[in-house]
């Protein structure tokens, strides 16, 4: 292969997450040649032989993979914040209901704007989260509950990654609550179900709209069985899976996703610990923002999570309800805070183990082949971005072996 | 008067808080002219005699006082990145402390930097809070705890306020730990403070590097008669007092604080429900980041604060040990989250409340003759600044009645 590449980087530490004797695999005197929207390393050696489009001296700045939020509901109409101020002016869940408050309130919005609108809406958000550096992004459907407004939506998620510089993954969560039209029928959580397996997902497989489908297993979502029989028609339809398990009591649902080799769990707090053993081939994604918003007290078995080797991914669950954060290294720290991850584990949830999350074989690591997908820190110290909040910002980002940001 | 001016604010919803029966003082078919750095509100005939340099239709945007951070530490040397990742790998404090963690390391990164390094380390956290909005800023000193370096970073404090859009407020806090050449000496806390109050005091004062003087009244701080020599001292060079008090226990801080007409009284968490009534006529200043970052589970009293009347301001407490947080919303959004406040005191408490926290009678609220700090928000409920973590910037920031951020 030839020595010439599109971006050299030099001088930068590497955290390759590779060497199980260092901590983040810290590598030095390693440069990163970028070519064709992949990356090499290049020990001194080949460094001196190297020649480049541009190069950039690191000057000892750390370089990581660029961020993944692997569980985001980004794409919504309208907001929550009055919700949010009646529940603090005291009240009641039911009361906020009968408002008009909750999920409902989201749907209405979300179906009462155009494609265009939901994407102005939908946008800054997105823009917020590629600030601090994030290079790829799952966005799920779930507020429309209808074909035609989980197709916009879908839509929309596919016009964001087009538009900016981000790989974006998208899930069909059309399983995410019962909309109203079907609330009121006779059992109409069951003929929603088969509405989604039947008529939903058959039309967004056909017209490629999403990546992975996904469920909200709980007593205010679906059951278990109703989750297995989404599961079994994304089979059909060759897409792979992950649910919404365990956030709020304990339904088994995430040892069932396991068994129907879903990418990832998704919350886990209630999780049984004999369980644990059983998600080892999938990924546990952490969703500490929804913790601290629904001021939750039952954490996530994090301590079994480690002794049996189970992968932890950490994200946003930016969401207008539940997580409205829109910053992935805020939710490092709060992985860290609340959740007690170790930096080390937050820097890995939001790459490697993020990557492995969605599927993704070439992200979330520095190491030959992957993904040109970098962020570059000014920072001493990478447990830095998971200890403070608001205060870091990449020093420059590439995309897909772009550089989109720089300063 | 004349009825021209430098700018015209017109078509915005004006938040003044004025209006005891309408949220946040709401106000509309009023426009705001900004002259020599003052505002003055508009009813419609005025505007419509009225002549501007520039005019700015809001298009029923927001607009708000320029936010008020009236509690942090922002200017210091270092970062405690490393002892919040061996906490997190299971070290003890003590074992921390051993390898040279605490406010001891610190108070060494600060001594160890120059005045231009001091400034170059503090300034990118002041810019994240002016992003977001704050116009005016309280800097502490206390981690130079000598003359010098108490004085160098009061400078450093001051400089920040020249070089960037935003008033500055400096407090004097040598009374904030012993510092290790003291601490090692008999009865080294009481000859620490009687240096505090004899020697750093009079010349800090006579070089008008300080507006206020603070204390830690705490077991692991000072004690409240040793505070209450620092605030006689402080009264002595005719500057006004605040104080650090109930933050980990109850030692009587805040009465005696406010016994002494201090302007306010911080973090107040484990204040005695009894002596709510004695803080009237000072402002209880709800810091619930370090409370986020302590895991702490003692809450202040809010109900009870509102009960008798007592201001409540909200600030970041912005420092390297227990609030690495460089962001007023999200300190705002943790008061609602953590403490209980409604979205409106949380906007009260970085405006208003603040504003007298820190003595300022000519901020923190949208009137005639009050300086022209504002700042404008594409929102469409004011509950949106609190709702939500990293969403918000203004479109337009006005600090002493120059436009100094638009978007
Ligand atoms: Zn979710
Ligand atoms: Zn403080």
């Amino acid at each position: 292969m030839s020595n010439h590449y599109d971006w050299l980087i030099h001088n930068a530490k590497l955290a390759t997450f590779d060497h199980q004797n260092t901590a983040y695999g810290e590598t030095r005197d390693t440069s990163v040649g970028v070519r064709d929207g992949r990356i090499e390393l290049l020990p001194k050696q080949g460094f001196t032989a190297a020649t480049a489009d541009h190069r950039i001296d690191a000057d000892g700045k750390w370089l990581t993979p660029g961020l993944i939020d692997c569980h985001t509901h980004l794409v919504f109409g309208g907001n929550r914040a009055n919700e949010f101020e009646w529940r603090l002016q005291g009240d009641s869940y039911e009361s906020i209901a009968a408002r008009g408050g909750g999920i409902v309130s989201t749907v209405a919005a979300t179906r009462g704007v155009s494609e265009a609108q939901l994407f102005d809406q939908s946008a800054p958000r997105l823009e917020r989260l590629l600030q601090e550096g994030v290079t790829t992004v799952e966005i799920k459907s779930g507020y429309g509950l209808s074909t035609e407004h989980e197709i916009k939506m879908l839509k929309v998620a596919r016009a964001l990654g087009d538009a900016y510089p981000v790989t974006v993954k998208t899930t069909f969560l059309g399983a995410h609550a019962v909309p109203v039209e079907f609330a009121k029928q006779a059992n109409g959580k069951q003929h929603y179900i088969d509405y989604v397996c039947n008529t939903m997902l058959p039309e967004i497989a056909a017209l490629g709209l999403a990546d992975a489908v996904d469920v909200f297993c709980e007593g205010i979502g679906f059951s278990s069985d109703q989750c297995e029989q989404v599961f079994l028609a994304a089979h059909a339809h060759k897409l792979p899976i992950k649910g919404h398990v365990e956030q709020l009591s304990n339904l088994g649902g995430a040892v069932m996703a396991a068994q129907h080799k879903a990418l990832s769990v998704d919350h886990v707090e209630y999780l049984a610990l004999a369980d644990v053993p059983k998600l080892i081939d999938t990924v546990a994604v952490l969703l500490p923002a929804a913790y601290y918003f629904l001021h939750e007290q039952q954490k996530p078995p994090v301590e079994a999570f480690r002794q049996h080797g189970v992968a932890m991914a950490v994200a946003t669950d930016l969401n207008p309800g539940t997580a409205p954060l829109a910053s992935l290294l805020t939710a490092m720290n709060q992985s860290c805070v609340l959740f007690g991850l170790t930096p080390e584990e937050a820097l890995m949830g939001t790459t490697k183990q993020a990557a492995k999350a969605l599927g993704l074989a070439t992200k979330g690591r520095l190491h030959d082949g992957m993904d040109a997908d970098l962020a570059l820190w000014d920072i001493q110290h990478l447990a830095e971005l998971s200890y403070s909040i608001n205060f870091h910002r990449p020093t420059a980002i590439w995309q897909d072996g772009n550089l989109v940001s720089h300063n």
